[in-house]
Formats: C-alpha cells, structure tokens, sequence
C-alpha cells in the first residue's frame, strides 16, 4: 500500500554502488544541459529567467518520491510553458506581482487538480485528447513558439498568444531590428541546426566513439550559451541593444503559499484543467514509451498523483507548472539515468547553481535562448501527419485541422477544447448512423454476409438485419426508422431478425425503440426476432419487460433463425 | 421539389367536400378546448393571457403550409411556455415591455434555428436528448408547473424557476390564502380530476355513444371555464379577492418586428437552442406516433422547418414560442380532423374569438386555469419509469435522476444541458472501457465462445481476443493495456488473434495504439493477427500502412486462424 503511493520504496532499499556511478554522471549531464531551456521556458510563459530553475529543483526532488517512471525528468516544458503564458495573460499584466502569484496559483490548481483525479483513479480522461487533437495541437504550439521567439531573434519586440497577435506586433517594428542580436540569434540557429543534423555522424566518423560523438552533438546548446556569453561579454554588447538575461538573484527560492484573490483563483481554473491533461499526456506517453524499452511498467494512475504532487512543489517554491519534458528526459535517458536519484541529483546540481553561479549567466543573450527553443521546438511541427490523416479518416483529419486552426488564430485553450469537442461530436455523429446490412447465407455454410457485396441465399417474407453498432440514444430512432423503411419496402414480409453480433450495449433509450418497433411491427404482422445477442446484453435485456413483449424468438445464432424460417 | 417544402401541395389538390365536414367540425372543437389552455399557457409564461390567443391562431395557420403532420395542432405547450418563462425572467422583468420583446426574439431565434437545422437536415440532433433524460425532464417540469399553479390555486403570491424559489415565497405567505379562490381552485381540480378518470364510463354507462362520452368528458375544462366565470361573476368575486383574467384587448395581434437590443439578441441564444430541440421531439415524437396509427409519414427534417415557420410567425405576430402540443393534438384527431386544414379552421375560429369575444372572458378566475394546467400536466409525471430505469441500466438512471434534480433545483436549462451532457459523458465511458473477451472453440463447431463463460478448446500458444466495441480514442490505451497484460500473463504466447466482428469503427487514433501493439509485440516475437474484420474496416485500413507493418495476418474468419495455428 505504501509502496503504492511512494514508489521511491521499491527501488531505494536495493540502491546500490554501481547504480549511484550511473545516477551521478547522469545527473551532472542533465544540470548543464537543461539549464538552458529551463530559463527560456520561463521566458516563453513571460516570467523571469529565475523561475524556470525554481521549478527545476524541488518539484524534481519531489517526484524522486512519487513517481513510478525510472528516467522521467519533471521540469518546465515549452508546451505548458506556452500554456502558462496564455493563461496567465488573460488574468494579469506581465512583470507584475500579480503575474507571479498567478503562476503559483496556476501551478497548485494544476497539482491539485491532478492529485484529485489520480487518487480517483481517472486517468483515462485524459484519453479524450485523441491521436490527431494531441498531433495537431503539438504541430500548431510548435508554429506558435516558433512565432514567438522571431522577436527575439531579431532584437524586435512582439507580444501576443496567437499567430494573428504575434504577426501584428512583429511585422510594423520588423525594420527596428537590432544587427548584433540577429547575428548573435541566426549564428546560434544555424550552428544548432548543423550540430543537430550531421554532428553525430561528423565526430564519429573523425574516430570519436559513438556515445561521445552523441554527447557532444547534444551539448550543442551548451556550447552556443557558452560562446554567446563570452561574445556579448567581451564586446559588452548590451550597450549596442542585445537583450542579455542580466542579474538573476542568487540563492534558493522562497517557500510560500500564494494566497491571492478568489477571482484569480477562479479565472485560472479552465487553464488549470486544461495544463494537467496536456501535461499528463505529455509526460506519461513518454514515461510509457521508455518504460517499455526497459520493459519497465508505470503506473498512469500513481503518475498523476506523481505529476500533482510535483506541482504543488512548484507553486509553493516560487516556480511554474511542470511536467515531464520530452528533451530533458532524453538527456536523461541517454545520459544513463538508472533510478530517480538521478532526477534528484540533477535538482541538486541546479540548486548549486541558483545559489552560487547565476551571475555567470549575467551576458547570455536573450536571443540564444530563443535559437535554442526553436531548433528545439521544431520537431513538434510534423506536417506529413496532416496527410497521412487525410487519407486514413476526414473526421480524425477534420479534428486535427480544428485543433491547429484555432490554437493558431484563438489560442492553446480554444485549440483543444475545440479539438476535443469536435471529436467526440464526430464520434457520436458517425455512431447515431450506424452502418447495417441485409444478410443472407453463404450457400451451404452456417455463415451470413452482407447481400449487397456478396452472392447469397435470401427468403422473401424473412429480413436478416444486421447491425454493426451499439444500440444507444444517438441511433436509436435511425434504428426505427431502418426497420420502418424496410418493412414499407418489403410488403411480403413476415420475420424481421436483427443479428446483434455487433451490439455490445442497448442503452434505455434503445429499448424503448426497440419495444416501440416491436408493438409497430405487431399492429402490421411481422414479428421481430433477435440472434446472436451477447452475453452482457442478454443479461440486462432480461432485467426489462422487453423479452416477454416480443412478438418473435431470440435465436443462439442467425443460423438457428435461418433454418427454422426457411 | 416545391411539394418537399410546401407539402400542402400534396393534400389540398385532393381536397373535397367529406374532408371538409370533417375538418370544420375537428375545428370547431379545438377553438373551444383549446382557449382556456392557450390563456393558461401564456400566463405560466409570465406573459399576458392574450398572448397565449395570438400564438393560436397565425403560427397554425402557417404550419398548415409547412407541417407534414396530418393532425398536429401548434400553439403554447406546457413545458414551452414554462422554459420560455425561465428564459425570459433571466433578462426582464415580467410585466415590463422588455419582457414582451424578449418573448417575440426569443420565437424569432427558436424559428430561425428550427429553420436552419431543417434546412441542413439536422434532425438527428435532437436524438443526443436521450429517453431517460426527455422523461426525467418532464417529469421534473410537471412537478415544476404544479408548484407554480400552487399559488393561483390559493391565491397567495409566489413566484421563481426551481422549486426551491417556489417554495420559499409559497410558504411564508400561506396563511394569506384566499377563501374564494381555494374553493373555486380546490373544486374545479376535484371535478376535473373526477370526469378525466371516471366520466367517459360513467357517461356510456348512462346510455350516451362511446364517442359523445368521451367528447363530453374532454370538454371538461371547458365545462369549468363556464361554470367558475359565471360563479364568479354572479357574486362578483372579483371584488373579494378572486383573481381573474380580466380586460382582454380585442382585435387581432399587431404584425412587428422586434428589435430590440443586441445583447438581448445574444442573452437569448441558449435559451432558444434548448427550446427548439425540446419543442422538435415533444411535437415530432407525437406527431410520428399519430401518423403511424394512420400509416402515413411525417418527415423529420421538413417538421423542423414547418416548426420553425411556426415560431418565426409567432414571433412576428405577438406571440410566444410555440409547438405541437400533446393535448391540443389529441383533441384535433380525436375530433376527427382529417387534414391540416382543420387546424387552419381552428386558427380562424380563434381569430374570430380574439376580435368578437374577449369580452366573455373577464369573469374567467385564474384559479380555474391553474386546475386546468394542474390536471393535464400531472400526466408528465412518471414515477414508475424510475424505478423501471433503475432496474434496467444504473448509468441511464444517473443521467434520469441528474436531470430531474438539476431541473428542479437548478432550472430548465441546467436540468437539459446537464442531462445531455451527462448521457454522452456516460456512454463514451462505458465505450472507453470496453468489453473483451478470450475466447476458445466450442468442441467439432467454427464457433467461439468466451473461455470463462464456457467448456471451450484454447491452445497454449494462441490468444483469441474478441473485442466487443469499436476502437476509437477513447478506449485506444485500454486496448494496449488488454494486449500488454495479456503477453505480459502468458510468456508463452506466440500468436495473438484480434477478432473484430464487433468493431465497426477503428479511428486514427486506435490505428496508433494497432501500431503500437504490433511493434511492441514484434519485440517479444508475438505476432498479431486480425480476424473477422468488417468490409468497411478494412477499406479504411487499407488506406494506411498498417496491413505492410502487420507481423501476422488477416484472417477472414477466427475458424480459419484456428486451423492455422492448432
């Protein structure tokens, strides 16, 4: 039971030298690798550089204690980031107090919210972000980012959470840009790129190992602050307009609870919400997706206590909403990470940081960042998709196309409960006109198809109906009106049989229509039959009055109905 | 095509002198019946008596063109005019001139959306209002009505939209009631109530035709709107508290269009989208049950418009929203009406009541109207079909039970919205979870049966998996969960088998999680097979790559992977 909800019990007791060898040099590797990105992150939600680190030192230590994947590293990421901006925005004015506050609150809310359905046991909600609402939100964020950081990258002010805003703010100051910051910025861009495509294979193939070769090729961020730092230093740059992440306070953050206004709290609900599912996928489709490598399991339910608690970390140590990052857990991953104590040595090399070395910081440009969350962002954008969907289904295309639309042009929040409502609404339109089929016997076989694909033996005054769909409220009167239209079309007919082989649930509604056809099909002399009811059906039909109203038989199998009508 | 959208066109050519004896004879009688409900309506509505008229006479008149219904008689409903008098309190005052316009937009927008969805063919929409939730709202809106009649039949002030408001100015002004007014209410409810149940037999008993009793005893409420009027004018109760309609302005209803502001417009828009989809099923689910005891048809789709039509001249002629409503329906076809043209004869006997005769309706007490609402829609109230619900599906009740309490405690808008949200809530949870089963072959057959539920053959290294649900996003990572417990259960499986005969659906993303299934399967060398998929299933597969990356086959029926594997 403990165990259960304190995962840290099953792998800490059997901790031992050769895992804590691995852990540590995985947790060094991740400290100066997500340094980076944990500042731009915090940039990206329109807070200070600081926060990000914050938010990438207690809520990792905490979920060391409550999560159940191995390598998963929990900290800011540019989705949620995103997010984060958007919503807080709505509520506040960047650089205000009120902004601050509003992202601890944003952070409980999200912590709380996923702690609560974790202990209730509904992680399956998040299934309702389908396949191509998450694929084309992901693509559509990834554009956003990218819009987002233009303005850095070419020294030009631009502000905004949607394509339009962003657009509108960029292109009438685009002339005023700054020429050391886009040097600094396309340099960055390109030298990531490069790094990013052919550094792997380059330094391998100059005789370096291929582990090595990776690790270099994955430090490029590192190496771009590292250059563009001593660059901006050495030629004071600052004074010629480059935005620099300049004084960072030094120490660890504050421990506090953000009490605020009621109405913050309120307003920051949906966006809450809306932050955990997001986040949640994000981080268990990865925490799944290595677990399985490993043949490790992970427990999704015990994830969103893990992920809740990790947020309630964030929100009282002056940090942000988190979650489990796809490049920092890679890193992770590759760097070696054995146990969670890897996590939390790389949030205790952090903390070293924040207290210590952030004046080194002081000359990183603004605009490396931004390269860095582009080139990093990028490959969210996955523009084959949006074909491949097209061709397997035009529903699941036409969510993909919703979700990316509106996050473009009306924000994250509007994209996925777009997406998502547009999905279920499909869903639900596609099943209230379920597919159904006349059948007749294969000759000389006890099987059954469908008489307009295939040749088969029918009788005149019997109909075998099929029906490849649960009977429920959307398609109950559809039904109705198949079986009405039917019996108008074929006056010679005595037997309706519906073959219930595909029907898994006859909800109220469709028993009334059922019984309802029934009574109808009684007042013109055809009686109603059903075959091959299922089990769980059976049972419940048997808990109504239905069965003994029925006017015909209920058949094991269409074959059963076949030979005594025929 | 004109004869699609005018169906008048497909009667009146026909029309001939037997059809007109009838008609007039069906009109006369709904003139006089349906008068003092039209008053009833309108005052439950919050609006002037008159009202109730207006809404009588050019709404049917325009259905008469538009209505494929032989027999449906339009104008104020009970459950309308109640969810109409919720709507409009949320932005007027009743009394006020505010309150009157908002009534006309609130029949423009209802028309105009009943027009709209007709025109698109979205009749379908209306199947998402589920059996359990359209009876628990009745239900919960008869027990609404009676309590707000409770006040007239008392003559104790009382006014709000949920019980709880009701109650709460009901009864601390109890001891005020009215000693005229309770004896006239309190009487004509016992009388009405008495000749309902007993007076058809009592009366054929007595030696009067089947058909004339039944006629005597309808005309009930009738009865009592002469009776109490004539009481309450001899005495002049008025003068001793009685409440009665009073001063009627003759003349027809002025023909306007009511501007009124924006934001009223927009206020409204909800309202009129609940009022229309309830409207639609009460008129089309009576209508479709009258044709069917005739044998003839009514068209969903052009009932929207004829619907719509309606409101949109209720709207423009001072009226209210309006549908085909049960007991003025009933009274037409028992009267024998035999084409819509007897509506239009009662529209004009209306009409001619509203320049000529308001005169006559002073002396009518409120009370007697309040008995007569009572007594008709007490017949809403269905407890037994809790109890039946209750015994056939747990989750049907909820969505019953959630929508009587909402209605009753929070309004006919929260009642409906959160019904139908529920219901759907509910069912893609019941698909998100989806039955399966490992099935065996029943011994010397080619049929398979569940391995828990009967004595089947099974091989060790082969799973038979029947899924009895389409995949779709919400159960995708459930059926990865199935196959992965199952593998992970039985190391020595090398074959598994998904038979699809009930899958009529696999969207994009269930095809990703098929994706996922077949990779990860492929790395603990099981092959994955298909079996028994549906014609229109495999279409769609094959427009990806799945059937290439496919480790097994496709099998055609589970039979034939069994022979290949045993």
């Amino acid at each position: 039971m403990l165990k259960r909800y304190l995962p840290i019990l099953t792998w800490l007791p059997h901790y031992h030298k050769r895992l804590l060898g691995a852990d540590l040099l995985a947790g060094l590797i991740v400290t100066v690798m997500v340094i980076p990105q944990s500042l731009a992150y915090a940039l990206l939600a329109g807070l200070p550089a600081v926060v990000g680190l914050y938010a990438s030192i207690l809520p990792q230590l905490i979920y060391t204690l409550f999560g159940t994947s191995r390598t998963l590293a929990v900290g800011p990421v540019a989705i949620i980031a995103l997010m984060t901006g958007a919503a807080l925005s709505s509520v506040a004015m960047p650089g205000t107090d009120t902004y601050l506050q509003a992202a601890l609150i944003l952070s409980l809310l999200s912590g709380g919210m996923l702690v609560a359905m974790g202990l209730m046991k509904m992680g399956f909600f998040s299934n309702f972000l389908s396949h191509p609402v998450i694929s084309g939100f992901l693509t559509a964020s990834g554009i956003l980012i990218a819009a987002s950081q233009l303005g850095s990258l070419l020294g030009v002010e631009s502000s905004g959470f949607t394509l339009v805003e962003r657009l509108m703010t960029l292109v009438p100051n685009f002339a005023t840009f700054n020429l050391p910051t886009l040097l600094i910025g396309s340099g960055t861009l390109v030298f990531l790129i490069t790094i990013r495509r052919f550094g792997k294979a380059t330094l391998h193939k100059a005789g370096l190992p291929l582990t090595l070769a990776d690790l270099i090729a994955k430090s490029g961020p590192v190496f771009a602050v590292v250059v563009t730092s001593l660059v901006t230093w050495h030629w004071q740059l600052a004074a010629s307009g480059v935005a620099v992440v300049g004084e960072i306070p030094g120490g660890l953050p504050a421990l506090s609870f953000p009490w605020g206004d009621y109405s913050l709290w309120r307003a920051l609900l949906i966006p809450a919400l809306l932050i955990s599912l997001v986040g949640f996928v994000e981080s268990v489709s990865m925490g799944q997706m290595l677990a399985a490598k490993r043949r490790q399991r992970i427990s999704p339910n015990q994830e969103l206590i893990g992920l809740g608690a990790t947020n309630l970390a964030a929100g009282l140590s002056s940090g942000m909403p988190v979650t489990g990052g796809l490049s920092r857990t890679v890193i992770n991953y590759d760097a070696g990470a054995q146990t969670p104590a890897a996590g939390a040595f790389a949030a205790l090399g952090i903390a070293l940081v924040t207290m210590s070395f952030t004046g080194w910081l002081f000359y990183l440009p603004i605009a490396t960042l931004a390269a860095t969350i582009t080139v990093s962002i990028l490959t969210l954008v996955d523009i084959p998709m949006l074909r491949q969907t097209w061709r397997y289904s035009r529903s699941d295309f036409a969510a993909m196309a919703v979700t990316i639309l509106l996050t473009l042009c009306e924000g994250v929040e509007a994209g996925i409960i777009g997406g998502v409502t547009l999905s279920i609404a499909l869903f639900l339109y596609r099943t209230s006109r379920p597919h159904s089929a006349l059948v007749g016997r294969v000759p000389d076989t006890e099987h059954f198809r469908n008489t307009e694909r295939h040749d088969v033996e029918t009788v005149s005054n019997v109909a075998l109906l099929r029906i490849d769909e649960s009977l429920y409220f959307a398609n109950a009167r559809y039904l109705e009106d198949t079986v009405y239209n039917l019996v108008a079309s074929q006056p010679e007919l005595e037997h309706v049989v519906l073959i219930c082989s595909a029907v898994n649930l006859i909800d109220a509604s469709a028993l009334e229509s059922l019984e309802a056809i029934n009574a109808r099909l009684k007042d013109s002399d055809v009686k109603l039959h059903l075959s091959e009811v299922k089990g769980p059906v059976m049972d419940q039909l048997k808990k109504s009055d239905f069965l003994e109203a029925l006017t015909g038989r209920v058949f094991l199998s269409t074959y059963a109905a076949w030979r005594e009508f025929s």
